[in-house]
């Protein structure tokens, strides 16, 4: 199968290699000529993944038009917030049966759409032949060739198959889901938990207070989610859980570095500019929050980092604060 | 109130101080004369406890009657195998309203009873008179007020109440839930999963396959427990993923460093004479699996994890195995 995929990054380049590994051809389109020259002819990323050698089933590119010729399967790795420019260049290109795939986590400032919902747009393309993949899958180990599994959801069941079909690899599996809502908000809002994990470790705290603010946020995420007519399982599975203890564990992610920083005592500003790069879960923090109040559902631990984030609560009264919550029953 | 806790060892103890830090009298029952003796007169438990003060308002003891005169809640912290026969001389002594709680994990061997059913039929109560006590708890950690969770679990919603009433401190906040099968299968079963966890970073696996065997494990435990008739809520809850998660970071779970040592190569003589104590799961895993064949249920990892420790099947083909089963939906 002839694949494209859009964003020569780490995980555009790391899913590149699974769709080589499984079977398909696979042309990688980036910005960066350079990049897509070194792709082409050394097999090799080594701007955005240094030290591995990719397959030859993979070319680079920096035309659009070349990228998407006979592509069935158009993978977006592009970053969220500029994925609605990037593309809309692209649809006149798309080959008529083409189907998209989302790796992209979080929603669209402004809109608060969904990244499927941006590509369909950009695009135009009918929601069922959009595709999401999300789970506990660091580009690093995979490009390693350590094994992990991935959801593939879409609304339509035989794009999933086909998606599912064509990324799937001795060392990658996948797993199809058609809930497409719960799985990009678990995508969206992990974060919010991964810097309140952080935030414990950094006061100290050990393996107990991680799996408790872990589950509790789950519990947190997946009440939400039901709220907006997602499925509970699907918080419960890879795209939830298993994203969740995968960005807990690394010490790769931003979110849970700031979270870091933040527990040590230091300010944001300072915790920022301690963290390289963006922290994502600084801002939308508060949009989960207005969320979750829009429509009635309780979470106490985003409103515990919103309130020492944004509302000068001090971090260490936050731990008492969410232990001294009325007694209640566990569950949704 | 008036408690008593049966079993002087780590856990036995920190509980008794989370008793006491929420206001009750608890007399602490061990069979050591110099623990009980260290207990009252020093405050201590250094057999055990080393390095933590207890609180006034614990009494050491080695006498049954005087533990248990007057007490309304008597929790019970002894091995798992010799529970039955540690119990039973304690009868006559129940107060006429007390209840009991288990904090103990796994099943009786030979009978194959939880030990929720261990203790009603040792000391003579109805099931409504007993409560379970089990999540991310590991003693040490709460012993220095490190904040968790827990879940307390028991048919009568009153007996719940009154249990999570009398545990209830600024660092010790328990959930109540009516599923008792649900959390003592998850106490039992998740030892296996850590196994497999261990076996994975033994490999030299790295957060994506943790996860991933994590997430998934979590999914065939509670799809074992459906069959049972019990909730699935608990499983993504306290006692299933939150246990779950503490255990598999944790370096003092023997399940875990057992399965590690299988992972880097040794047989399972090396590796359990390398693992010191018993890792419950070596023999645990046999009997999960025949339990989920007798109903009909699949459980991959359970499967592999008990071919590769009993059936001789290299570790090497463990990760393969699991990843080239046909692709299916996520869920249960």
């Amino acid at each position: 199968m002839i694949t494209a995929v859009l964003g020569a990054g780490a995980w555009g380049t790391t899913f590149s290699q699974i769709l080589a590994d499984s079977g398909c051809l696979v042309r990688l389109w980036g910005r960066d000529e350079a990049v897509a020259e070194q792709i082409t002819t050394m097999h090799r990323n080594d701007k955005y993944l240094p030290g591995i050698r990719l397959a030859n089933g993979i070319t680079g590119t920096t035309n659009a038009r070349e990228a998407l010729a006979g592509a069935q399967i158009v993978v977006v790795a592009i970053p969220s917030q500029s994925a609605r420019t990037v593309l809309e260049p692209f649809a006149p290109y798309l080959a008529d049966d083409a189907v998209a795939v989302s790796l992209m986590k979080g929603v669209e400032l402004g809109t608060d759409k969904r990244m499927s919902v941006v590509i369909a747009e950009a695009l135009g393309l009918p929601m069922e032949r959009i595709a999401v993949v999300s789970g506990p899958n660091l580009a690093g180990e995979i490009a390693a060739h350590q094994p992990t599994a991935t959801v593939v959801s879409s609304i339509d069941e035989r794009t999933a198959s086909l998606v599912a079909e064509a990324c799937s690899c001795d060392y990658f599996r996948p797993y199809t889901n058609p809930d497409v809502v719960g799985v990009e908000l678990c995508g969206a809002v992990k974060n919010v938990i991964a810097l309140a994990v952080g935030i414990a470790q950094g006061q100290g705290m050990g393996y107990n207070t991680t799996a408790t603010v872990i589950t509790r946020g789950l519990v947190e995420i997946t009440r939400l989610g039901l709220a907006l007519g997602a499925h509970a399982e699907t918080f419960a599975g890879l795209a939830g859980m298993g994203d969740l203890v995968a960005t807990c564990a690394s010490p790769s992610s931003r979110n849970h570095t700031l979270g870091r920083h933040i527990g040590q005592g230091k300010t944001l500003d300072q915790a920022i500019a301690a963290t390289r790069g963006t922290a994502e879960a600084v801002k939308s923090s508060r949009s989960v929050l207005a969320l979750a109040q829009s429509v009635g559902v309780e979470m106490p631990i985003t409103e515990a980092v919103v309130s020492v984030l944004h509302e000068g609560q001090p971090v260490t009264e936050m731990a008492h604060r969410l232990l001294s919550r009325p007694r209640k029953t566990e569950g949704l």
